[in-house]
């Protein structure tokens, strides 16, 4: 079925789009997912790959590997918890880095997306600001400090609205002038579910598409854009307020099959043109919760943690014993 | 009509209260509404008075003068613009406090209220930080500072999660050493409406009732608690997310009743006994929308502009001739 | 001596005031000094007790005993160490509270000094940021969250000028209405070395004095004007620039003793009545360097490291096993 | 005289560079000076010309404009004064720039240096977080925005300890990518006198050498290096704590001198050759005092208000009527 006359609620995670079109019903040919527990049981990892074309129209995301880690004791963890959750993030920052065959010596360029400046969307900037730099170091002072001689540079290029640039444009010529082997991105998603906010982790091989992240980045930041392989991470933020009106009215669809009475309507609802309800949704939407965001009251401290802890992970993933 | 069983979305807004009831078609006795232009019809000024303890009930807010000022052109507003809303806020700001009958040497301590790291919840820590303080000032360097001989003090108590201590306990112990005239306590507030978001400014005598405010104070903070008077200033910078749903509901219903073959539903549904619909909507909501907000992308910048310009305003009231 | 007559440079360390009078080479009655080592050697520990108003003269500080921990370390620590000296630090914040008989159900209240919009200054501020707050709770939340029932409650009081108030009578005011059975003030010094930046903790039973800390108090905050025991903690972050002036003018009188032909005049020099030294440095610091302060570039980071650092030594003493 | 074996004190200020040589009443050949009021005497401009390698040398600056606006009225001023303030310096950015032969379709790149987490090093980043940025738009929203069509770019590169890259190396990069006609960037200094700290500007037509700025950079940012003109902006935020021992170490000589039986000392020192009284001076000042800076307590405050008020500059001079 074509994605554009689904009922469409933005998602940058590809587990919520997968898990949407399986909800509708829909096969999903070219799309495989696999999922597995790690840490005693405590993550859930779930593995999306998208194999083909017929599978990225489906899914509205490229060809490639998504992987989510899912963290929901994150809110309430104690250090032993975060120890934990930063070890299986490294384990599969590597593992996903591994098909890019990086040598011990291959630098990466870790960049921090988004507005500095916008709480919910200075996740990147918030990560990079935690890293560790080691690429103007000599190579003995990285081994001294960091226990290998890995190097690692940064960049927070900030939002178009701040430079006048596409990020892209700015990332490609950073690149072409400083080489690295890798470039990891990392920015702040919006969710289709409130419940995903904050605790579940993406990491994808495909880097940025056009129309993702809080900010809504306009171009591509991939290895066609920049010409070295991009990994993508990042977590959730907000949600569209569109979704919440979405979620209101399948909740109410199942109040109404209920009551005996109102099942017909129910049902007739339920069996409306896919293309009809997406128009109802729009007009219920418009022209006020367009651009809105749901994010939860204490968003300050969760990106305050986040920062700290993805920069943790990142550390244990490319400094540690290579 | 008894307010609990009406369906009741929070809002700290007497005007929206008042307008959701008419909505419902019900009578608010004890309740009266009065509405001009200023500023050459730049700013809709409307009062709401709660004159009985019929209308408290009703209205769920104390007996008192609700005053707003709608400004709805503060997000492009230019210098000018800015300067005729400063001076209006002014205006009311001395016409909400003449009742309290403060004489030129009447000091006024005005109260940030809110979590300064909570950015919609900032506002009243925001004001304050660009509050000229002169009440440590002797009279003489009053003068020659701020044109006129009043003194100003302020206080940014924290909210209970950080200090322990219920608001109203702080601010007591103050007032009781500090001895100042009048309190205006300033505050973030939550609307119904995601189209009065930083721009309708709520004035009020009095105070600050348990459960109003981004982040719900617990105790009251008024002339019976403090053994001052409480002016009350605030403006919207979140919507419970609950308020989305209701209004995806309604507009559902409207969307409804235009088919023909679906009208008889709609009209069944809007029939629905008043507890019935709330009954419903919280069924909707619950459990994951409950304590969620809505709120602006660019909430930072809002909140930024917004703590400059009610300064501006509370400098204009109560520094400029006497 | 009499201690205005001495060539006097602010310092809020007890131990840097009674190194300073011995380098003159004076006896000081009434102060004694106890030193030894924590940490497997790797924290000093520095006991002065002014033990009468005859002492109390001499140091320009109240009767009273001062702590010092000077944590060389702390710089380049590895969590290990910092570990370590939260520890310490908890240690010898149990030991001064000792002599006020605090029972396990006494509460704290610990008030953050200073100016929060001003870095070196915000070091109060930041330690009441990251501090547990208890004192809302009920007793069971308390001994579920913090395996004790100890209840601690919090408060930035800010500075005179962004209240108008003075700091002891906000609060008087908050003490009179919350009863805490002990005040813990969390304050920046200013020292007389710059090798004491960041690294040297002082602890006393003596609250504030007037014109101590980096703002530069007026008012003393002590049991005598609040009405319960007060203990103070605080760590250098700035040291006024007229040190640096007078550490030049003597490393000058040390580098002109080498020199033969020189010698007579150096020689001279030091025996200038100390009455006319002090006017010399005096004449040599006005008016420029009056009231600027020497800090380190990396003052945001030092900042914020102790601000951690200082809630978890808190922590340590107040909530772990009473 | 050769540069090296002067008593030298870094300043980035050219001014206070040739001020420091006559002072030593040496002849500086290749250096013009000429010095002019502007705004009703409000602001005192001196320009410093390096006209040769000669010059250079003296000057340890490259040959170049250096332009220099002194606003003692600063730290008081009232809007009228910050207007009067911002026209001018957008006055001498456009003089400054003309020798560019900027098109009124020149783009202008407009980079904030230092390191933002450092607050007096971060007053180019608060500049740029202010600018209006118009490069992203289409001509006919620039016309509409700003009145006329000038394309503004920016980027904050961040220091090389946060990004592991020279900031010239991110700079060439991005220039080649985006192709400004002129780049802007804009820098906190260090000053030579505490006196000149916040009230100084600075342009030069040089670019940035290696070792200047707060954060002294280590790599040239000019047209060499970049491909493109550079028009460097800055004010001093800090004063090397080394600055302050040599002004003590010069009142105290002028002590002597006026003490009759001191004068034969006083003179002595006077005639030292200068390689002594350098040898002096860092003896003095080693180890402690080399990093150090002097900065004043309201330093946050400082680069607040500069940042905005450059902005404003940087809009007068390239977005009005061109």
């Amino acid at each position: 079925m074509d994605r554009e006359k689904r009922m469409e609620i933005r998602t940058d995670l590809a587990l919520e789009e997968k898990e949407s079109i399986q909800a509708e019903g829909m096969e999903v040919g070219g799309v495989s997912l696999r999922e597995w527990k790690e840490g005693q049981g405590a993550f859930r990892i779930t593995e999306v790959v998208v194999q083909n074309e017929s599978g990225a129209r489906a899914m509205g995301k490229p060809v490639g590997r998504y992987l989510t880690l899912e963290a929901e004791g994150l809110r309430w963890a104690d250090e032993s918890y975060l120890q934990d959750f930063a070890l299986e993030l490294a384990k599969q920052l590597r593992r996903m880095s591994q098909k890019f065959a990086l040598t011990p010596e291959g630098n990466i360029m870790v960049v921090g997306l988004g507005n500095e400046a916008v709480t919910p969307d200075a996740l990147g900037a918030r990560v990079v600001s935690h890293l560790k730099i080691s690429r103007h170091l000599r190579k003995e002072e990285r081994l001294e400090l960091f226990g290998q001689a890995r190097s690692i540079s940064a960049l927070v290029p900030g939002v178009m609205a701040q430079t006048g640039m596409e990020t892209a444009e700015i990332l490609r010529g950073v690149v072409k002038e400083s080489h690295p082997s890798l470039v990891l991105v990392v920015d702040a998603l919006a969710a289709r579910s409130v419940r995903r906010l904050g605790n579940t982790i993406q990491l994808s091989d495909t880097g940025i598409s056009p129309g993702s992240g809080v900010g809504n980045h306009r171009s591509e930041i991939s290895e066609k854009t920049l010409g070295v392989p991009v990994l993508a991470l990042g977590v959730p933020t907000v949600v569209g307020a569109a979704a919440i009106a979405q979620d209101t009215f399948h909740a109410l669809l199942q109040v109404l099959a209920r009551e005996e009475r109102l099942q017909a309507y129910a049902e007739y609802m339920e069996k409306l043109q896919a293309e009809e309800q997406y128009a109802l949704i729009r007009e219920l939407l418009e022209p006020e919760f367009g651009s809105l965001y749901v994010t939860e009251p204490d968003i300050d401290e969760t990106v305050r943690k986040l920062g700290l802890l993805l920069a943790r992970g990142i550390h244990q993933a490319f400094y540690a014993s290579l």
